[in-house]
Formats: C-alpha cells, structure tokens, sequence
C-alpha cells in the first residue's frame, strides 16, 4: 500500500511536470508565431492545446483518487490538494499561450502590429517564455529561488503592460484599429500569462513551506 | 465525530454560498458604476473584493482541514474537492467585476463609452449580472435548470462580445482610442465573466451527477 503511494504520488508529480513543460512550450512557440508571423507556428500551438486539456483532467482524476484511497495527510496531502489547483492554473496558461495564437494566425502573413507596439509585444512574448519555462522548472525542482524570480519577471511584464497602453493612447502614434485592438488583447494575454504564472509560485512556496500564499 | 463532521460540511457549503453571492452582488454593482457613471458603487465594488478573497481563504482553509482530518469518500470528497476548486473559480469572478468598476472609477463622472458600444456593453453588464445571481442560486440550491440556464446566457454573452469588436473595428463608428480601448477590455472582462460562470456550472453538475464536467 505504502509503495503504490510513493509510486503514485510520484506520477501525479511527474504527469504536473509534464502539463507545466507543455505550458511553457505552448507560450514559446506563440511567442515565435507572434514575432515571425510563423502560421504553422501559431497552428502547432492551437493544436496541442487539448493535451494540456488532457493532462490536467488526467491529474485531477488521479489526485481525487488518491484523497478517496489513500487519505494523504500533512505534506502528502498538500501536494495532491496543490497538483489539483496547479493543474488548472497550467490549463489557462495554455489556453493564453493559444490566444496569442489566435491573433497570429488571424494576421497571417502579416504580425497584428510594426513599430514600437510590436518591439514591446515582442518583449513581452519573450518575458512570458521566460516565465513559463522558471514554472516549469519550479514545479519539477521545487527550488523557490525560481518563485522569486517569476515574481520578478511578473513585474516586467506588468511594466511593458502599462507601455503598450501609453503608447496605444497616444495619437502621436499611427495605429489602425484593428492594431489598437490586438495590442490591448496581446498585452492582456501576456500579462495574464505572467499573473497565473505568480500564483504558481505562490503556491508553489505553500507546497514547499507549508506555509500561506499572502 | 460524525456530528461535528456534517456541521464542518454544511459551514463549508455555506462559506462557499457567501462567496458566489458576493461575487454575484460585486458585479450588480459593477454593472450599475458601469452603466449610470456611479463613483460611490464604483468604489463598493473595490473595496469589498477584500471580503472575497478573505472568504476564499477560509473556504480552502475548512477544506484542507476537512481531507486531513476526517478523509472524506464518495459524494463527501467531492463536495470538498469542488468547493476548493469553486471558491478561486468565485474569487476571480469577483476580480472581474473589480476591474469592471476600475474602468467606471476612472472615467467618472463620463461613462466609458456612449452611443452603440455604451447600449452593448449596457446589455453585457446586465446579462453577468444576471449570470453572477444564477451562479450563487446553483450553489446555494444544487438546481441544475440552473446549470443549463448559465451556459445559455454565456452564449448571449459571447455573441455580444463579438458585437463590440465589428462596431470598434468600424471606421463608421466615431469613437477615440481610450472608448477603444475601454470597449474591448470592458467586453473582454464581461465575457470572462460568463466563462468562469460556465466553469462553476460544468464542476457543479459534476457535484451533483458524479458525472465528469465535458
């Protein structure tokens, strides 16, 4: 009984490593589709977001299983009631990453913005590729260092949030609706990605210390 | 201990009623800041998410402490499980409406918008509104017409969140970057609104049935 426990609490871990890598992958290749206008890029993301879908179901069945089991407590029992909110936290980061996605392929084959709008979304794109991958490594590591750093990385992103809204408010700047439209979304999506991305660490950091998420 | 047991289950039902009505009466009052240009209601709504999140917290706190100490089975374990994953579905919710009356507080004493994309928008914050009441009376009541009455109303909402993006992106509608702007975000968090509400509707016909949310 005790071993197919370790065994299984090894797999709910493993099987939330693998929905937390898919995540990030999804964000890093939304990011390229963005900034080099890459349909099959942006169709490959769209594609593969069921299997984030998949994954987290599956880890929501095996975590419910195994409080009906084997009634975990302490550490154990964080770690399943942690995998059951990770799942789903991993689940939007996916469908955000498909979002920008969306906008790329609607472009095709142009980018949905030029100019300064597209140098900031492009770092954006590129700072919530960093923070995917720092979630993904959390999540297999454990290492907390990476939360502070995506709690950092977040507040970049929510700087270059604020810029892209300066810069869409001023009439200084040539933009068409349709690029005032996607920037707002684009930026939106990124730093959501970014947010979803410190609730993670939060939560990582109550797996990790038992201790509250502030 | 069975005693003490069905009293922690119907505090925690109960906690979790308080929070979908707060979430619930948090967009009403979004909804009216939104529509009449009220600072006073504006700022309601932003000072009572604190209330949200607190009871958030104390949903996970009962539930947490109910898996550790008295290992819930069958119908019990999901009451438990969907209340954890029911309180942050709520607590974002209620979030939405926030950013909602962010919008009204910062165009006061203007609405954000006027003509076509005000009457619109007007509609969306009514239907949430709506949608928000329905969400706390499936909680409260367990009535699945419920569920389904949600989802319908989700449609009303995205096929309006699609009508204010045809209006702004036509150049017939005189409207200025910030109405853009404000449009598109005000659309985007209604609708968000309703997907959250289809969430809870899909993990409470999972409460009910046993039945896998599709």
């Amino acid at each position: 009984m005790r071993e197919q426990f370790r065994q299984e609490m090894h797999d709910l871990t493993k099987t939330l490593t693998l929905e937390a890598q898919a995540a990030a992958k999804a964000m890093k290749r939304a990011a390229a589709a963005l900034k080099n206008a890459n349909l099959a890029v942006a169709e490959q993301v769209i594609d593969s977001d069921s299997r984030i879908d998949l994954l987290e179901r599956h880890i929501d069945d095996m975590g419910i299983s195994m409080l009906a089991r084997q009634a975990p407590v302490a550490s154990d029992l964080r770690t399943v009631v942690s995998a059951l909110r990770l799942s789903s936290i991993l689940e939007r980061m996916g469908d955000l990453a498909r979002h920008v996605a969306y906008v790329a392929r609607g472009r095709y084959p142009q980018t949905p913005v030029e100019g300064d709008v597209f140098a900031i979304l492009s770092r954006m794109a590129d700072q919530a590729e960093i923070v995917g991958k720092k979630v993904a490594e959390l999540i297999e590591t454990h290492d907390l260092r990476l939360a502070d750093a995506i709690i950092d990385d977040d507040d970049v992103l929510d700087d270059l949030h604020r810029e892209i809204f300066s810069i869409v408010l001023d009439p200084g700047h040539d933009l068409s609706r349709q690029e005032i439209v996607d920037a707002v979304l684009l930026s939106r999506y990124l730093e959501r990605y970014g947010d979803h991305a410190v609730s993670v660490a939060n939560r990582m950091r109550f797996l990790v210390t038992g201790l509250e998420p502030n």
